[in-house]
């Protein structure tokens, strides 16, 4: 049987309980944006850690090292956003191919720890290694939370608000213009790409939301809407309606669509690497949350409302209804 | 520039001060076998991660997936023993190319969570991804260690005696029969063999010099005594003579160099891949500590004594002197 047949999230199903060897002071293991264990009485520690490998997930002709070296901290930076914590110390292993120079290997770090400044995370260790073949880069990073503010999957409730902390499918938009090296104006074109390579974690929009009180779940949207929706879904046992006419649409987004001969809903909803935090919010505390997350500078859009079952449902914008699946993205696909 | 032109090792000294962004709580960044950071008053984490590639660290004919799943762990809970620390919790990444099974993989967690189990370590998370390539697998490692007992490569002192915890050299015999397909017979193979795939992570030797109060420096001999007593000797500003006679020769190994034409002092010195503590031991203590060490059923080898300049000597059985360098792995070699 190949991986392909049952997908990352079917594997990981079906290695994750043989992992768990000592219950003690684990609080989430396999299966959440970071592992979470009890530090202290007060505090949890998260780990999280992403793996890049070259012609899977880049390729070096895409983008500067310094903007690869970035985006390598950020996707895991996202992680410890999802669960609410503040970043700490990262890890970089790097299996290195003999035509990269080390030239460009110091501007992968440079730019790597220009990112980790930003957030105040060191560079703490790694391992350095051949490679016969492709690039991989795995980053590790470790966060700080308070016990009672760690954001998990699992935790929300039917009648929550499904919020977004920012846009969607502009990253995807940005991916397919580079795999097709599309011909297309450099005002569409641009933005959209940095969308893809130059993504922000949303470590503030974390902490604003994990110290609100109102937050009861989390998660960054790294393989596309409608897999991290399903994931929170199936992972608090209930369903979800997102309305159409809510989500967020760029003129940009739009016009890479029209350009591409492509619904631009497609990326919205599938697209992945958005890495906006989204999440479940008490519905009787939303507008306070959205009065204060407009003074502090953030965004927090409502796209709809979790429900009972086990159903995700789109209202379009006439009113009907279709159901949606995970179709985001999948690394064995 | 290619890194071969200035190893791993120089290639770390260029990039390790770029990392240093917040200097508190950490204890000691890039350059020990663990990164050590403060937890709290009495308590520091540790952190250690290992990239492991395919036709660069191993081929898949040479081993089982259970014993590469345990092997993989083990040398970085190895990297928790130099440091004197307890492990907590493995994240494991896998970039997997297209020809490996989900049953292959399934056996390789298999192996590791039993190797995890031994030693009370729990495979908390990680990320599984698509390879073009080679198969690849990092592995993060978590530890804790009382503040006042953490084992650092920098504290070595002149006079200090060198101790090894095992023997030196049969993984490197191993590996050397892995790699020419060495027609000898089975019982000088099998156990170099075993030697190079199956290492033991020697924790209870960590834990037990750790809290000896006699030790003041450690390494586990991954890269090779030449290498590793190398890096004790330069962060502690200190030389070292070793005495050839007390280096620990099994009757397999010597068997093995005369079947290969090939002196075995060179895998002792330069074979890498041992796993076992490189220490230093104050030596008014030394004689108390190999009794403890003999009661518990540990090995305490003296092979020789840090000395103040800067040289590395091997003083031969016949009484003369010759200098060596580090001379173990290098991946870019």
């Amino acid at each position: 049987m190949n991986i392909k047949d049952i997908g990352e999230f079917g594997f990981i199903r079906r290695i994750a309980p043989l992992g768990a060897i000592r219950s003690e002071g684990v609080i989430k293991g396999i299966g959440d944006d970071c592992a979470v264990t009890s530090l202290d009485d007060e505090r949890c520690l998260l780990v999280t850690t992403d793996l890049l490998v070259e012609r899977v997930h880049f390729l070096l002709e895409w983008a500067s090292p310094e903007v690869l070296g970035a985006k390598s901290l950020a996707v895991n930076l996202s992680d410890i956003a999802a669960c609410g914590g503040t970043p700490q110390d990262a890890f970089i292993s790097l299996a290195v191919p003999e035509r990269i120079e080390v030239e460009w290997l110091e501007a992968f770090y440079r730019g790597m720890a220009e990112h980790a400044a930003r957030y105040g995370v060191n560079l703490l260790g790694g391992d350095t290694t051949g490679s016969r073949s492709d690039l991989v880069i795995n980053v590790a990073v470790t966060g700080i939370v308070p016990r009672d503010e760690v954001l998990f999957r699992h935790t929300a409730k039917a009648g929550d608000v499904i919020v977004i902390t920012g846009p969607l499918g502009r990253s995807g938009a940005g991916l397919r213009v580079l795999l097709q090296a599309m011909d297309i104006p450099p005002e569409v074109k641009d933005p959209l790409v940095k969308a893809h390579l130059e993504p922000r974690p949303h470590l503030e929009e974390g902490r604003f939301l994990a110290t609100s009180g109102a937050c009861t779940a989390a998660i960054d949207v790294s393989d596309g809407l409608s897999s991290d929706l399903w994931h929170l879904c199936e992972d608090s046992g209930i369903g979800a309606v997102v309305h159409e006419d809510k989500l967020p649409l760029s003129r940009d987004l739009s016009r890479c669509g029209e350009l591409a001969g492509k619904d631009p809903l497609f990326w919205v909803l599938n697209g992945g690497e958005d890495y906006v935090l989204l999440a479940a919010i008490k519905p009787h505390l939303l507008d306070d949350l959205q009065d204060q997350a407009h003074k502090q500078g953030f965004t927090l859009q409502e796209i709809g409302r979790f429900v009972k079952g086990s159903r995700m449902e789109l209202v379009r914008p006439d009113g009907s209804r279709r159901m949606f699946a995970a179709g985001g993205w999948d690394h064995f696909d």
